[in-house]
């Protein structure tokens, strides 16, 4: 009941209205739901280790999965991945137009390259091309770190803002792919800096409707990266733009999937994933509230329904607290007690108290 | 020089503007640097391990520091740790009014209160006047969980939305400690909703000028907290508001510190914190990318000037793709290179970047 209250404020703006894109079986872009993806870390060439990975990625609600493809190995594992994954793959091109033609060749569901690393029109032209005839979607993916030369130069010359020189290699790109009547184009614009990508993403929301693939580069650790993605990408999504979503990390890239639900579903933007509220823990609290709310993290961590749970410190209030949650536990002095919607259904040992909770879950995700 | 660019689009809106109020040596509100605090998870009878984490606290960066007062045996460890402490500390009162006077009489730098677990107008009366007499503060911590029957009951029979609850339980505390002529005050509206919470701020901040408390409770774990955390917090900071963080987790409050100076760092509103950058693993990473970013945000985990740290997976775009860092690292078949501003002044074994980052940071620090 709580949650379903609404004051008239609007934080989440409208969505920008683009484009569709077919990638595989899914169509982002317009009013589609928004995508989740994520990269895998390990060459592409180890195809039966890429494939372990994606498989572990689809589990954790990985929808699109990317690549890199490098050299003649990859194009080989590539081949093999293609095959057998179930997720629409990506090819991430960098530098070597010919590995764009292969992966188009490969059977890959959309490429993405980087402007600032293949600058010959002709070459663009060539992947355009064998784009057009497989009907694959193109990525442009503008990273800060890898931009034309001469968008660079006017940057450390201090003539250009940086989000107005993202805003140019992006616009550049797209004007070229759409001189050769393609369109089939998705656009990111990503800089390891938060504000500076925000404004990118809203400047050139402003020029085209091309559906944009979202996320904040180099963000670093889990830490540093859950939180400069988190600010950076509930801004971006809060001004009504994205249409498929990478939360880059420097860690296990399932960390990834897991975070861009967090995201979405703090906003309301998918509704399929569980919500976890646990109390800070303080000097009242006599349980391991953090080693419990920990495991029942792990027992959520795949699930994919929206279920409020509670980890609650305290016996007295916690279930009080959490009336909200679907269904929640706390503990104090060896009693464990099962809560939903605030009122207390079982008592327990406390060292029974997950061994309850995790068959309740189990019983109510069914 | 990269990142002092800026375009004509404002994120963050300029800053609310509230009174000033004291906290032992420090001044919140109004325009003052926003103030990063968090709170022990230790019984505060237990005056020497809460101290030492207080230390620890302090050695992150932690300005101000709560401690929850529960009963006379906390009342004892209160008065040995205000002895003790550098830090201002701030008694966490629930439910019995005595502790509040017995903490303002121990020498407390601020109470906090929460509105709906004391609700008899003398008690409350009786508080003030002690903080009054003694030019002690008040937090008026209205907290979701814990809101006045009456409003609960509004609540749940859905006549009023989650925000105007918090609101009203927040004002009508504040007019109750204005008709005692006490304007000592800071006012915190907390939910586990981070659009509710960024909504109930909102409403507040167009009905009083007081300084704000701002935190998102209840947030779960280290990655759920940190997420929701980032998200909410950030909303509320970029619409102007926040005079202090408290950044709530399942997890060590130091983990608290080091999120809210990276939220803050994110957003430019405190310079005095390093910016790790590194890029996300691919399949063309050829070093250990994820435990050296790891090892060096342990080196930074404590220091507080703005230098930009880089570590890069790829020898050969590496330096490039991070030419904005002050300094970083990159790796690959053996060889470790140190660079400065994109530009390579040194060459090691990989096994020895880690240490030779190491010296260049303290030299920098120092």
């Amino acid at each position: 009941m709580i949650q379903d209250m609404k004051s008239d404020i609007c934080l989440i703006k409208k969505r920008h209205k683009t484009r569709e894109i077919r990638i595989k079986d899914l169509t982002i872009g317009g009013s589609n739901i928004i995508r989740i993806q994520s990269m895998c870390n390990i060459k592409t060439a180890y195809f039966k280790k890429v494939l372990n990975q994606i498989k572990k990625l689809e589990n954790a609600g990985c929808e699109i999965v990317r690549v890199s493809v490098k050299d003649d190995d990859d194009i080989n594992g590539l081949k093999k991945i293609i095959k057998s994954a179930e997720l629409p793959v990506v090819a991430d091109i960098h530098f070597d137009y010919k590995l764009a033609l292969k992966s188009v060749e490969a059977g890959v569901s959309k490429l993405r390259i980087n402007p600032g690393n293949i600058t010959d029109k002709w070459k663009i032209k060539e992947i355009v091309s064998a784009a057009k005839n497989n009907d694959v979607p193109i990525r442009i993916g503008v990273n800060l770190g890898s931009l034309e030369k001469s968008l660079l130069q006017k940057l450390e010359a201090g003539k250009i803002s940086v989000e107005n020189a993202m805003l140019e290699s992006a616009l550049s790109e797209t004007a070229y792919l759409e001189e050769l009547d393609f369109k089939n184009i998705v656009v990111s614009l990503k800089t390891s800096d938060v504000l500076s990508t925000v404004k990118s993403y809203m400047l050139f929301s402003k020029k085209r409707n091309y559906p944009l693939h979202i996320g904040i580069t180099e963000t670093g650790t889990l830490r540093c990266g859950l939180i400069k993605s988190s600010i950076g990408l509930s801004q971006i999504l809060s001004y009504g733009l994205g249409d498929t979503i990478r939360v880059s990390l420097s860690a296990d890239p399932v960390e990834e999937v897991y975070a861009a639900y967090k995201i979405l579903g703090a906003l309301n933007l998918r509704k399929d994933t569980p919500d976890l509220i646990a109390c800070p823990t303080c000097g009242r609290t006599e349980i391991n509230l953090i080693k419990i709310a920990g495991e029942v993290e792990k027992i959520l961590f795949n699930v994919r329904k929206p279920i409020k749970v509670a980890v609650m410190g305290c016996a007295v209030n916690g279930p009080g607290e959490a009336r909200d949650a679907d269904i929640g536990i706390t503990g104090g002095k060896g009693v464990g007690l099962l809560f939903k919607k605030g009122k207390i259904v079982k008592k327990v040992k406390e060292s029974e108290i997950l061994g309850v909770l995790k068959k309740e879950l189990d019983a109510m995700i069914k």
